[in-house]
């Protein structure tokens, strides 16, 4: 990086080491943040929670005001009328993006969120509880009207929910999100009511059965070794709700083990992997700034779905892997690869629950939460509409009806959090994988072979040549372009899904 | 704390407020370092250091710069004249001696200081495996001289030597510190001669055997358990060197396996324990300011070693402890209470290594040091003669003389970090202990009986009311005074040893 720099225009040396330090260092506490998360997910003990709760409170300002103090924005100025380097030129704006998102919004109402957000989780948490939405309702009803706020500030003249999606995914206009989601609605149920009607009967029961907790460990420690996870850079450990956290030096995952879920666990394995192996592919150089920081979520929602869709839930992965599992737990001598497959590719078009959908479903599920979280933040829906509306959409697309709101519009923590917008980010991932996915083959071609192998390093270069290595230096449609040659399209998604639940399912596409 | 604030003399309690955030924010940056130095001790992925290296620079910078900043000193100097209560201004003063030390030597100092230790610990490394003492002598000359001159910033007119023992030990005079070492090498060196002299044969062999780490770490958690460890609050893990970090809300102990040294690990996980109870005593409401931190050094020693030594070496402990060792070790079936007893307390003064030696020669091993150390730093020793001072002082205080450096003066890790001062500490913390010990046993009386019992509540809760609840509202000495109703004095300690070890060794006392 920035091997380059010009010496001319009074190039600002001194200014962008200034400025390079000042990043940094934020950098290095909100990383420092992140390692207090891990901690506090995986290993705390219970009774942390008090002083852990100050810690991240403080790291958390200190960082917004190390950011927003008057030096970033003067460093600013005076880099953006400088000669830079194009490496140098990206962290300039990235950090003026966060300069100016973080300036416009009063500190005040960051603590009222903050404040909100940290009430709402067990309100949330009770009401889903005790299946009752009304407890739930004015917290929602305030978190609607303080992100509306929030998106306010930031943009007077913009739809509000457009610049709350921006803060998710800052480089892909919610036209286009909102133009990918319609047509996976649009195509995948019909592609659904198919499978609905097929009279292919994939096998259920590959995976049935209870294995041990020690043991599902020592098969995700077989699935990482098999994908060429880097140890000496990361580790494994257990979490409720499975999560990948860290910097290019130390990227480390979390998984959880069933004793019913064997397949749960090896499928979640695999997608924190992919985010993992995202995060350790940046640049060690470019630790700190932005140049060594992974693009947002829809890329980092890419890897984590390209290692668990296109590799974990492939036939040749279960080829070359259903051994190693047949030698851990011996009951499943009698799987065969193709059961295997089967079980990890099957459709359930009567799940109500998002985070047990399958790889078409899942899509309807989000695009559910968008259509109303849109909605509501344009204030078309009132809150006290929303768990009908949500069963209304539920029937029509995936023709089931949640009995309860437990099981319907409180299923989900993320409107606690006060994140709306974050929903889209799941399905630009996965339709963002396909395309990824199909340009490394154009590229590499045989990858299926190679998977049969067990041989992932030639994809993997690819993806690190193509994706990872780029950090934040271009913005993610100039990555996507980049790496794939197009914009970004649901394209690839759509004919992967047909082609494989086509011939899973015996349809005539 | 602060109940009873005074509303007189203009009385500032926005501006104690507003001090006690400044020094939160300050304590929530340390104790978040903390988290970090603990993940890299225990969890962190091997090549994670760069990334963590510069989390904790930028973390150890910030706190630094929040301390010394114009506005802490504006804020202490209007307290200082401010009717404050007593806990406040124990907040005030303490924080006041870290203010000017700090705001006293310059950061390129400290910077130099820092890099050269940094430098210094391979070096060190490499030198004690080589036993190369020459390649170590430069880096350890750089270090006296550094440090002599961080004293002089500190304050020209002191003793330097006595302003390094105040970073560690801030409220112990060191003629006090001088003369507790001095009472220890006069009055152990006879009875160590007397024990050398003696028939007694005790039983060497109780725990000899290899045994399973897993098993010694149930054995370990079984240690915690009876001693009253709060697991909502901790947790163990293994570490190279094992320590014990945290606050009062999550307070961690590590330890190591070793699988000839089973009594190795179950003291060490007991001394350990020590640190984290302490720690774990200290007010909930205090968190943040120093009512909620530990007092220094010694304190902190005083507790480890009362739980290593005064419970851990102890007869009852062993009575009451074996037959769970036995249940997790069959092969211990034949020992006795009385052979553990022994096992525990062997005398060896053929012994080279500090970190090896028993409760005796322990203290001629840190004698030692402080004298080179005293007279290094007072410029009375030059670093080449070091070598040949250890080894003369090692045969005139136990008999003994090392055949290398690597196992006489490069054996411990101290002086690469620059930490001149920090040894007598050690023998302080033990003779603290003893004095607490006799305090509470004159107070509640048949300890003994308890132990025997496994019942650790009431010494637990004397130790809690007399020490650990004032964190560091007291200094040491009134500390001292408060709990045991006299100053520091090696009395108790050399009654402990008088005793117990006559009784061992059949001594005419």
């Amino acid at each position: 990086m920035a091997t380059d720099q010009p010496q001319s225009d009074g190039a600002p040396s001194e200014t962008y080491s200034e400025f390079a330090t000042r990043v940094k260092r934020i950098a290095n506490v909100s990383n420092a943040a992140g390692i207090l998360q891990w901690d506090q997910e995986v290993v705390m003990p219970d009774e942390g929670t008090p002083a852990r709760a100050q810690q991240l409170s403080t790291l958390s300002s200190i960082s917004h005001e190390l950011l927003t103090a008057d030096e970033t924005g003067e460093l600013l100025e005076e880099l953006e009328s400088a000669a830079l380097t194009d490496e140098q030129a990206a962290v300039v704006r990235e950090v003026r993006r966060r300069y100016d998102r973080e300036t416009s919004v009063p500190q005040e109402l960051v603590e009222e969120i903050s404040e909100t957000t940290a009430n709402a989780h067990p309100t949330w948490k009770q009401a889903k509880a005790e299946d009752d939405f009304e407890t739930f309702a004015p917290t929602l009803e305030k978190l609607v009207e303080l992100k509306r706020e929030y998106a306010h500030h930031i943009d007077p003249d913009a739809d509000p929910y457009e610049v709350l999606f921006s803060d998710y995914e800052p480089y892909i206009d919610l036209e286009t999100a909102e133009g990918v989601l319609e047509r996976l609605r649009d195509e995948l149920v019909p592609l659904i009511d198919a499978i609905d009607e097929s009279d292919a009967e994939l096998t259920t029961d590959a995976f049935a059965g209870e294995f041990d907790d020690d043991d599902q460990e020592t098969l995700a420690r077989d699935v990482l070794d098999s994908l060429g996870y880097d140890w000496s850079r990361g580790r494994l450990d257990t979490a409720p709700h499975p999560f990948s956290s860290g910097t290019q030096f130390d990227a480390r995952v979390t998984t959880r083990f069933e004793e019913d879920d064997l397949l749960g666990s090896i499928t979640s394995t695999i997608h924190e992997f992919g985010h993992a192996n995202y995060t350790l592919g940046l640049p060690d150089e470019g630790y700190g700034t932005p140049l060594g920081e992974a693009r947002d979520l829809s890329v980092h929602e890419s890897q984590s779905r390209l290692w668990e869709n296109h590799i974990g839930r492939s036939r040749p992965f279960w080829e070359q892997f259903l051994p190693t599992a047949r030698g851990r737990f011996p009951g499943l001598e009698d799987v065969t690869s193709e059961d295997a497959y089967e079980a990890a590719n099957q459709v359930h078009d009567d799940n109500l629950i998002r985070v047990e959908a399958d790889e078409l479903t899942y899509h309807l599920h989000i695009v559910i939460r968008f259509e109303i979280e849109r909605d509501l933040i344009a204030g078309d829906l009132a809150v006290k509409d929303v768990p009908e509306v949500w069963n209304d959409k539920y029937e029509e697309y995936l023709g089931v009806r949640p009995e309860t709101d437990a099981e319907g519009c409180l299923q989900d923590i993320h409107w606690s959090h006060g994140s709306f917008g974050y929903f889209p980010t799941y399905s630009l991932g996965s339709v963002l994988a396909a395309q990824l996915y199909a340009a490394a083959e154009d590229e590499l071609g045989g990858l299926d072979a190679r998977i049969r192998e067990g041989e992932f390093d030639d994809l993997n270069g690819w993806l690190r040549e193509n994706v990872h290595q780029h950090g934040k230096q271009y913005t993610t449609q100039e990555l996507i372009e980049r790496a794939t040659g197009e914009e970004l399209t649901a394209d690839h998604f759509l004919e992967y899904v047909t082609a494989k639940y086509g011939e899973l399912y015996d349809l005539e596409v």
